[in-house]
């Protein structure tokens, strides 16, 4: 409902800190690029010199391989300068606080900053204090928009247009900032989604969010997959969530092996929704606990999306910073 | 008085080491480059190809955010490869010698070393073995050469000449390679120095050394800072150092409190300073401990240089790069 | 014996896993590139473009600052994108399986993985699952194919054609991956080659694989140095192997001093060799213990080929990295 037509079009942020930043338009015009990126990825000399003479930096407070290397990539192969600052060689383990950290590196000179950051809402606060164009890279549970456009890429490249489909989101949705992000493009992109999880690890608050956004609820993976859900009819893309396990204190779900009982994509689970839903995709962000929220039978499947998201996930960031920091900022044409 | 005319000027050193590898010709010379480079820093494009296939190490026992990544953009935006190594990371912890793994690193073909340890002195050693340049960026206790020359870049763009003008220099002495880089700089371009510090941080041999080379030693920073110090004028600039808390084995000082009261720049102190030389400007080397060393508004007030010195550090470090690597080696004129 | 004649000749393999996947002839191409990279290496501007668009991913679960730097430089030098992964920051570390950390990394688009592993036969198993070239940097105890390379590289430079000379290798061989692969080439060129390390660091298996492969066994590096061990010639070249003891459980031998008394490079030993076989060359892969397994009068003598290693080191993985990536793949003529 935030995309009624009467609305005016947004311009292309200065910063991507939440998919919020952006509307349909705006998405469709970032997913287009990036299919064009995605021929320079398959090019055996993959390299443009869109972004020579800026630098990017890998602001990372959390350690993330799979994320860091991707806006590595990213920049590399556009020819920007790229360089990696993790929070323990940084000044803020020497009582520094994250103001001034940043303040510091961006009075170098940099264009760029890509940050990941333990905190929900770090990356907002960096982009009020900040010249360069920041790119959250995921916030504490807030937000991770480059993941949630890379999942519609994706999922669009499968499925066509997502407008009228149905995406189910499982897992732990209290700790998952993939999962919020998530939530915020497929509605603007116009699908039907349903967030599953146990009622331990739904997040307060959920209930007036999806009355407002639009999107559905529910305790039960089984009713959802087979069209019984508050959605009826069955998921035409699953995206599982990681457990978490790291940011947990315990208490959320008894033993690992009800978690994967009651929430994991098992064989019977997948066996069962390829039977009504042929063309149906698989999902996941990475890294895997297989076993726990999915199978090994599913995380390869021919219906799974895994390695292509890995894969989008490059072509979206170059797309990302192509138009933060390339781009013609504020165009609305 | 090592600056007396008769002295034979110096030419530009292999390595910088130590300030006092430079004189005020060279410290010139380096400075009208630095500003060459500003104009490099300022453009949208940041790239020039004069350290093309040249390449620069930095490596770092010590972590240091601010001083690494400068050095790494400044290395990029001239198009030399650059490349990290730790102390962590490295063979020294796997029992090597020093000289065994700079050797090792130098055999490979590198043109600098930029090099941070905890040893006062290392820098000057790996001087001996090496066929690289090398850069000292931080030994112990000793010298931050790069760091004294920012200093001065950007005291003078805001002061003008610093002939005549009056720098006091605060704070944990004993523990800091700036001020020693600074005091030999800053003497060599003519200003007048007071050092300013509790008594149990005036390192032991300060007395002989500021007479040689003439700067003023002080334990009262208010009297320093109204013009009653040993140099009879209100500073023009203000140097905070930082207290190396990671540094201290205890017992310098009762309790940071303590310190502050007697040695902080706190808000009344600023106010006061300002009212009685409006033009008055305030360093510091960072990472700052605010409510320390140095009040918030200090750090933040329009007189502080803080931010200018990190832009001016990459200017001064290419300039650097580019006398020791790219320029005529040893030319007098 | 695996190199006779009647064998159809080898094409470039298209990972570098181990020597055993070289021929005399592959191993003679790739040492050929390498000293046209050499060439290179002795320019001020080193820099081609031969690797302009291909990314090369160092993945690093073992700290190796030689090794990584020295890939990481050949591949800047060739023009790559280089980036570094370490097993700390990787997913692995949120328990994400070695096989889906490296699918992620390759499914990127990356061209090459040059890959360090705790594990003996990790490289092989990841070639199995990836796109992307992987060179074995050093997979447990089993091998490491660039540094027998660049060994053979640095003996051939002062000793000539190695065909018919005398290798001895001595030390750790239990623990020594540099052993496996260094037997394997020297072999291959012809060399006659003595293995020497007291019966505690032999490892199993070890007769038959000498027996098979036509090499030497001694315990008593006396008698090999001076020509009465099972080659019945004084050594052309010594190779003196780290005792690697981060490996060591204990056990192996009582003390350092009686490790150095019965198998290290003392100077004793080292002035009876010189005098015995003038040319005699001393190569050592690095990190040395100095004092333990090889003297200091050994590590600096003119007979030592240890930076000269180091230096070859890059060279011979420029060669690696251009015909695994821009090489004309499989062909024999």
């Amino acid at each position: 409902m935030s995309q009624t037509p009467t609305r005016a079009p947004k311009a292309m942020p200065r910063h991507l800190l939440s998919i919020a930043d952006l509307d349909a338009r705006l998405i469709r015009t970032l997913l287009d690029t990036a299919a064009q990126m995605q021929d320079v990825q398959r090019r055996e000399v993959k390299k443009i010199p869109t972004l020579r003479g800026r630098t990017v930096i890998n602001l990372f407070f959390e350690d993330s391989t799979r994320t860091r290397s991707s806006f590595e990539i990213a920049g590399k192969w556009m020819s920007a300068d790229t360089i990696n600052i993790t929070g323990k060689g940084s000044s803020t383990s020497k009582g520094e606080s994250l103001r001034d950290t940043v303040m510091t590196i961006d009075a170098m000179g940099v264009d760029a900053l890509v940050m990941r950051h333990m905190a929900s809402g770090a990356a907002h606060q960096v982009a009020g204090w900040v010249k360069a164009h920041v790119i959250n890279a995921g916030d504490g549970t807030h937000e991770h928009p480059t993941q949630a456009l890379l999942d519609a890429y994706t999922m669009e490249h499968r499925l066509g247009d997502l407008a009228g489909k149905h995406v189910a989101i499982v897992g732990d949705l209290t700790h998952s900032r993939v999962f919020r992000s998530n939530v915020l493009s497929l509605r603007m992109l116009g699908a039907d989604v349903t967030v599953v999880a146990p009622v331990t690890l739904m997040p307060s608050g959920i209930r007036p969010w999806s009355e407002a956004d639009g999107f559905a609820l529910s305790n039960d993976l089984d009713a959802v997959l087979t069209g019984e859900g508050p959605v009826a009819r069955v998921p035409d893309a699953l995206m599982m969530l990681r457990v978490q396990k790291e940011r947990m204190s315990g208490g959320f779900f008894p033993t690992p092996r009800e978690y994967t009982v009651g929430y994991g994509l098992t064989r019977p689970r997948l066996e069962r929704l390829i039977a009504d839903q042929p063309h149906v995709v698989i999902a996941h962000p990475g890294p895997m606990n297989r076993g726990l929220e999915i199978s090994a039978d599913a995380a390869d499947a021919a219906q799974s999306l895994i390695l292509d998201q890995v894969a989008a996930g490059v072509a979206v960031r170059m797309s990302v910073l192509y138009h933060l920091l390339a781009g013609e900022e504020g165009s609305a044409a």
